[in-house]
């Protein structure tokens, strides 16, 4: 008798994690969010801590052909803090995991180890453990980051309501683009190794692609202006897989609009370059790391004068659907993309 | 110029972690203990959170031709809970992140997290989170535990005094025992797959081997028993590799003696077979994940009925050095050999 074998790309990522999730008992009431946002919020008392953890892999979340080790570490601390502020939370402590091969020498280690520790700085996070490990093959990278945040302030994926006004901060699509500049030039030089890199006039998105930042920022902005978000996320997967996380925990529709979103001329001249239109980059690029929100609507007068929030349109109820409005005033459905690794 | 390149074997796993360490700062006074311990400590108000991390790497830490998933799933998350007991912790919450190729099935990945699930019943944590990816090489683990302890009963590696009472939990040298039969019957099935692996009289250390157990029950039996461990800390990589720890971060020396090591009967037959010696399986062996600890000598009235602590020796002045009394009355010097994956 032959097992059954079901492929992980028939599921995707996400469905895996919904699977895997549907047999988690929790035992502990402190335990008060798990699987399934961007990070667990535990009872500590007069506070919830924040915990949430990534891995990075080499030849699938990153290239050394083009990533520098420093940034690297930069990186692989920075998207673990944009997961602690995407739960309206401050960072505290950190731990790194790395595996390497003996290709590494221990500067190439402590180059990485820079750019954890600058990452810890600029987020205030103290870098408290982790472990060194030989590594069979690649390097592989897991971060876990620590946060706090006040019971009343903790925000989920969930809390948005119908009418609450979608924000985004940043600009989308940039880091996509980068990668596929870093990507060509890579190429390139595999052809012909006397070429130099030309990355001058993709200065911005390349730096969007290799050293992205946590809006912190905004986090401590927002507290500052009295402005609670009904629901968050960060843009992780591209705008596109974010805007159907909140539909789905909400359980309400999305409606944006294209001439809304917020797109550097950059990402703009690049596609237009390279044949891939911007809004595409937008919805389906990745790796942002900039915040979704919703607000109530009488929150807005609050932040309509702040340079890098931007409000892409509104959530309506779950029967009219997840639709973007295009420049040209029509309907098209918004789909989930994002960085699907096993359908690769 | 050349760049000056180091070998990580040069400096060894703790000497790399040294010299990382070297260059943290730590900005929040919530950040009691970090690099260093086998967790680091967070001031959490009336208690510490207790956070610890560990990976394990496809063809470094395991080999799927004789470790079931399952089994993986349960291994991976014991010894995470087994460094939150080496703190006089108890385990809360877990989150576990994996990296796998394509040849994994889904229901690979159920038989992996079936395990994860059996070691949270059995060690009482939840799984609040964790990370799935695809892996463009093994099979990839990262799992970080969250416990807490009340603040005066938590214990550091350093806490040791002159005097104190070196303890040890179950018997050690079984897991690498177990270790080397599994290696050999993998040889024996590549050479000819038609014959069946023969492990019966293998079961207790191959069981060791593949299903490790955090010494929980120990940790609530002291606190019963009104114990407090002066230092503490897993033996993961082999006794005389924990024994050196507690003497670096104690500032003493250890003294054992060769008699009083716990050995099963399985580990000195299948030694004697293999042409190993048992107390070097014992001292360099490792992944025990037996709990070694100090007691002061007037606890030690307390324990000295319990079936599974044993009195291995006790710490003296720094100048006396780390030695262990063998069977002939010899004295010996004991030197770290552990896991040194980069050496290899």
């Amino acid at each position: 008798m032959e097992e059954k074998r079901t492929e992980i790309s028939e599921l995707g990522e996400f469905g895996l994690i919904d699977r895997i999730s549907q047999t988690v008992e929790i035992q502990h009431p402190e335990s008060v969010l798990g699987i399934g946002d961007d990070a667990a919020l535990i009872d500590s008392g007069d506070h919830y801590t924040v915990l949430s953890t990534d891995m990075l892999l080499e030849g699938i979340h990153f290239d050394l052909a083009y990533m520098p080790l420093q940034h690297l570490g930069y990186k692989a601390v920075a998207i673990n803090i944009s997961d602690i502020a995407a739960m309206n939370a401050v960072p505290k402590q950190i731990t790194v995991n790395i595996g390497m091969s003996n290709r590494f020498s221990v500067e190439a280690v402590e180059a990485f180890y820079a750019g954890v520790r600058a990452a810890c700085e600029n987020f205030k996070a103290d870098l408290v453990g982790g472990d060194t490990s030989s590594s069979a093959s690649g390097f592989v990278i897991s971060v876990t980051a620590i946060g706090t945040v006040k019971k009343e302030k903790a925000i989920r994926r969930s809390g948005a309501q119908s009418g609450d006004i979608i924000c985004v901060t940043g600009d989308l699509g940039a880091a996509y683009l980068g990668l596929q500049v870093l990507e060509r030039e890579k190429q390139v030089f595999l052809t012909n190794p006397e070429m130099q890199p030309q990355l001058e006039k993709y200065d911005y998105i390349v730096g969007r692609q290799l050293r992205p930042q946590a809006r912190m920022d905004i986090i401590h902005e927002l507290d500052e202006l009295g402005v609670v978000p009904t629901s968050m996320i960060d843009i992780s997967d591209g705008l596109g897989s974010e805007l159907l996380h909140l539909s789905r925990a909400s359980s309400l529709g999305v409606r944006i609009f294209e001439d809304k979103l917020p797109i550097d001329k950059q990402t703009y001249d690049t596609g237009y370059e390279l044949g891939i239109d911007a809004t595409t980059a937008a919805l389906n690029g990745g790796e942002d790391y900039e915040l979704l929100f919703t607000i109530r609507e009488n929150d807005l007068e609050k932040l309509k004068n702040h340079a890098d929030i931007h409000f892409i349109g509104d959530m309506q109820s779950l029967k009219d659907g997840n639709i973007m409005v295009t420049k040209g005033e029509n309907v098209v459905s918004i789909k989930a993309q994002g960085w699907d690794h096993y359908s690769r």
